[in-house]
């Protein structure tokens, strides 16, 4: 089959590579429908994480049940299934408590799991997935097409930018600011609205995010960044900030600016993988803002999250902009590199 | 009357002062019956916080209402009342939110107040309260003076070592971990008590506080410190860690020991003044361990906790372990930064 491989900064392969296939019984082996790339692609793409050595790269997919092991009761071959970015087994006391991205027995695609057997990157054409009964959902029906980008989003930036919401306690009634106009972003201004925020307002600079951003329910822009734009928020909201901002970027900057568009009492939401972050503590201690999130437990929110696209409650997928054939992944990292695309999807 | 001055590090003075008077319509003048030492007392004492001018020192007491405004409505003269460590309007947005420490219209003592009238420490005879409306709770009646030691607490130490545990998310049938076995550390121990944790590990080297640590309801004791406290406790949370950890001083090894506690998805409260913290944001995306917190908003515990004392159902006055006239509060200061006190009351 075809796999994506990353040797170093941007250098991205497609290579053939062996199929997967069940390695334990409680594996299943799913045909990769949709595939696509992520802005934390980007940082080992950016030479940000280094690459020791080449792996199978891509942590998204959905796709169809090609076959199981035998202690697989939940999900069975011909099904349409999601996974989120990590494989958990949803019954450990970790994942009992909705941290599915630390389980005690998951991991991660790409590297190998806990008894040193391979797990391939989603950015392929087949794919291993371990623990299959606690990581995948399978859809009641096969999806219609046009549903498949927003099925996709579930597995990773969805249901990011819903764990940024959940972390930043949105509430109904709240204000609630999102730093960052990534697809996480975009989609957690979308999940502040569905968590019932009166007031959503996106910092955002560029006119093709702001507009899904507007579409998703941001109610305003606010284009300034840094303390210029905290200022911007504090003059929308009464002069004290917001109740809850989504952190959805990760550098030292967009957290700065998720603390000072806080007010005393809120809380912040981080969902961006941290490079360079140094907390406010001083600040935090001051004015009661709390911090809460990280990795996101797809797992936690994929059953909620499926029915709600399934309902045609949310549309998701609006943030891919850019559909290559899994032929055209080392483009598809160039154009989310050059910021020419918010989000990369990829066909078989 | 007497006053407590701050002249530099280790330079306290009590000194002959003008009693304060009502300066505005809000104000109430209270005659101290109590007051204390705290452990961020401390920190300008050691010279950790520069004094840049001789000023009144103190923020904590109880006292008797001398004194009212002609705008106060809700306590009168001769009437029992505690404050906290910030005075604060208690009708404010941000109050309203539970977050009185950063009230729009509040401060500090022994400091001025925003229109520039002098605000007394509050280790002195007499003491001007700005706010007195939103700031101070009276008692139904005077309370017996064995009650004072537990209502002095209320103050700061035993309505921060709440905010510890409420800030941790303290649960029913939940463990909690509390670092720092001082006067706020053992009334967190008390507080995760009172929000029914299940078992409660303290973490001390001193005999004395372990004492009343498991009076307070600590279950278990750990001596060892960094990370082999940490390893502790995870031997005695089944491998987890903890669900909840009060992190009760504020130095950068303390909130350290306080993360390396907590299990993924648990959650630190954080009460300790911030001195050299570093904040493990890594960690805290990996395992998903929030922190919350900050300078405790102690009016809005103080309803609750002067009814329990007044039940009897707290006596968290057994952190005094020194009493000491006001005459002698420099002394007072020498026995608690030499650790021979853990928490010194004056007497006026």
């Amino acid at each position: 089959m075809r796999a994506t491989m990353i040797h170093a900064a941007r250098d991205i392969r497609l290579e053939e590579a062996p199929a997967p296939s069940v390695l334990t019984p409680t594996d299943a082996v799913v045909r990769v429908v949709r595939s696509c790339i992520c802005g934390s692609d980007l940082w080992p793409y950016r030479g940000e994480n280094p690459t020791d050595e080449p792996h199978p790269i891509g942590h998204e997919y959905v796709g169809v049940v090609e076959e199981v092991g035998e202690e697989v009761k939940n999900v069975a071959p011909g099904q349409f299934v999601i996974g989120g970015f990590t494989y958990s087994d949803n019954t450990c006391e970790i994942c009992q408590a909705g941290v599915h991205s630390a389980c005690l027995h998951g991991g991660f695609y790409g590297a190998k799991d806990r008894a040193g057997l391979p797990v391939g990157g989603c950015q392929a054409e087949y794919l291993r997935v371990p623990l299959a009964d606690g990581t995948l959902v399978a859809t009641p029906e096969m999806p219609s097409d046009d549903l498949l980008p927003s099925l996709l989003t579930l597995s990773d930036v969805m249901a990011t930018g819903w764990h940024a919401a959940v972390s930043a306690d949105v509430r109904e009634g709240h204000t609630a600011v999102v730093v960052g106009d990534g697809a996480v972003g975009l989609c957690g201004v979308l999940a502040a609205r569905e968590l019932g925020a009166e007031r959503i307002i996106a910092m955002s600079r560029h006119a093709s995010r702001q507009a899904i951003a507007r579409e998703f329910g941001a109610t305003d822009v606010v284009e300034e960044r840094g303390e210029e734009g905290a200022e911007r928020v504090r003059e929308l909201t009464g002069g004290l900030g917001a109740h809850s901002v989504l952190e959805c970027v990760g550098t030292g900057g967009s957290m700065e600016q998720a603390f000072a568009a806080a007010r005393p009492g809120g809380r912040v939401g981080f969902v961006g993988v941290p490079h360079g972050v140094e907390l406010p503590v001083e600040r935090m201690f001051r004015k009661n803002i709390s911090l809460a999130g990280g990795m996101a437990p797809v797992r936690r929110y994929l059953p909620h999250l499926v029915s709600s696209v399934l309902a045609g409650q949310i549309a998701p997928g609006a943030v891919f902009d850019l559909t290559l054939p899994l032929d055209d992944v080392a483009e598809g990292y160039r154009a989310m590199d050059e910021r020419r695309a918010i989000k990369v999807m990829l066909t078989p």
